[in-house]
């Protein structure tokens, strides 16, 4: 493998899954220098199996696309594999998942290296959306940066050194359980105050549901024709980028308090790149816009300096290429 | 060098300094193995001297520590100072210092190694003090750990994998500078609800003499007789030691805000240890208990299950034993 490495430095194979708690997505990614292509691709849904299932699934997926390497002349280096959950990377073994039932403590690199001749990888999704960006997206070239992912909760990954910080027991990252408010509504973690609380969809949603109750003007009211369950993100999303106050305004104060948030990560960590990613992320400038203004209004001017806050260039595969770039990382790392 | 430090690896000496507001105190370290002995010491006021004033003085001091030093047969590899401001550490350049005045981007190294023939470092003052924790003290045998200082304000050190963790502008760590609260009172920083603006020295002692002018009851309030300036934090540690309800209570909110924003640090990061030093940190267990207790309640608890809140070790000496330490280090660090 050493071997091969050096004659062909250029170009290197690997398959990368992102085990997500509604599909299972694998992909196979060739990366020639700095960047990457993605030259097959399957997935299956999650809930359809139990865990001995989507073990079985996973490896069956893997030898299909590893024998489609081998008929493109090009061999698989390794497999990384993203799991919404903590994950003991060095022994490759998933702690425990959210939104995925019964899996405590499975050996999943044991259980796959058995049928699979390849190395396997196991990591935290948010970890490896992080490892993604710092290589291939929106904070390559940079040694550190923060990435957070804004979507039902609030996830997030550091890198420091080029290296993912995974922290004493794999937990690291939990940028939405940053407490912005000591005294603020009670968290699902037991916390109270944390920013997730304030910019997890579910919570935009509510408060824009209980404003539009209380009487709000805006035009997806007459939108909604009195159904606010059917409320969704993108209507709001729409709405802002149409200039509709009630939208601009709610939109307004997820980026400042994002911005709360990521001015105490700054002051602590002092990254140089700060990249957003996930679905609450797409409203983009109507978020980014007050997020960019509070972390200068309120982070060490100093930091601010050469802080770039960016959206993910990712986006949706960061999950993916951050898994197949891990494959061929130093297992070490 | 390396010749010598092959053939005896056991002992070693540095100087470390530990550049104040009010003194610059200098001790000739000998380190073996994993312990430090303080062999030599010197310090003079800092504010009796102008910087140039201040530079000549630590080349005098140095020069004359070194010859201590060779008197001892030993030889000194190198001299750590520690600054209470921002430094360039690679270029080993003060960026600006807090209450010393007119030093803003001074060569410091550059000036000290035309004078004195060892490898000078220059690092941040919260920097070394958990360098020294890491190496020398609390947190001794640890790879990561967080230091936070407590006194005047809120400081903090961050060492990750062994090594001090700067960031982009060498302005990380600051940990009195995360808000806990969003609407909270405004702090000097320009941000609002920092944990400095609760827990720093000063806003302890105003918040207790305002307590006090609104009829509070307390065994130090007969103590001051009315003369509120006079009060001390010495005071109210005595108090609380004493079981007084008021200093009890005070001393309780300090450290449920700070087991606030350690648990945001806790789920950020999850350190192993968490070293806790500083002049307020006297105070102890009256601050300890309520602050490990709330980390405890809000925080992750699988972030909590191998997490350590310690007391610094290194103390008051934990600055220039960091500085000495930092001087037999690779430079690359």
């Amino acid at each position: 493998m050493e071997n091969e490495a050096k004659k062909s430095p250029a170009s290197r194979l690997s398959i990368g899954v992102d085990f997500g708690g509604t599909y299972v997505k694998l992909a196979l990614v060739r990366f020639e220098e700095r960047n990457y292509k993605i030259v097959g691709y399957s997935f299956f849904p999650t809930k359809q199996y139990s865990r001995q299932g989507l073990i079985e699934q996973l490896i069956i997926r893997i030898i299909k696309l590893k024998a489609e390497s081998t008929f493109k002349g090009l061999r698989v280096r390794g497999v990384g594999i993203g799991v919404p959950g903590r994950v003991d990377f060095h022994r490759g073994t998933v702690l425990d998942l959210t939104n995925v039932h019964d899996w405590r403590n499975v050996s999943l690199r044991d259980e796959l290296e058995r049928k699979i001749k390849v190395p396997i990888f196991v990591d935290n999704d948010a970890n490896l959306m992080a490892y993604a960006e710092s290589k291939y997206g929106a904070a390559k070239g940079f040694k550190d940066c923060v990435c957070v992912t804004m979507g039902t909760g609030v996830g997030g990954g550091i890198i420091i050194d080029g290296k993912i910080y995974r922290g004493a027991n794999f937990a690291a990252g939990e940028i939405g359980h940053i407490s912005i408010n000591k005294n603020g509504p009670t968290c699902e973690c037991g916390s109270r105050g944390c920013v997730e609380r304030y910019v997890g969809n579910r919570f935009i949603l509510e408060e824009a549901v209980q404003r539009l109750r209380q009487g709000a003007k805006s035009s997806v009211r007459e939108r909604l024709n009195g159904r606010y369950e059917n409320l969704t993100l993108e209507m709001l999303s729409d709405a802002g980028r149409r200039k509709d106050p009630f939208a601009l305004n709610l939109w307004n104060e997820v980026g400042v308090h994002m911005g709360v948030v990521l001015a105490s990560v700054v002051n602590m960590l002092n990254p140089q790149v700060i990249v957003i990613g996930g679905g609450v992320a797409n409203a983009g400038k109507l978020i980014l816009d007050p997020m960019r203004r509070t972390i200068r209004e309120r982070a060490f001017s100093v930091s601010c300096q050469k802080l770039q806050i960016l959206s993910s260039k990712c986006k949706e595969k960061a999950g993916i290429i951050g898994a197949a770039a891990l494959a061929l990382s130093d297992r070490n790392e």
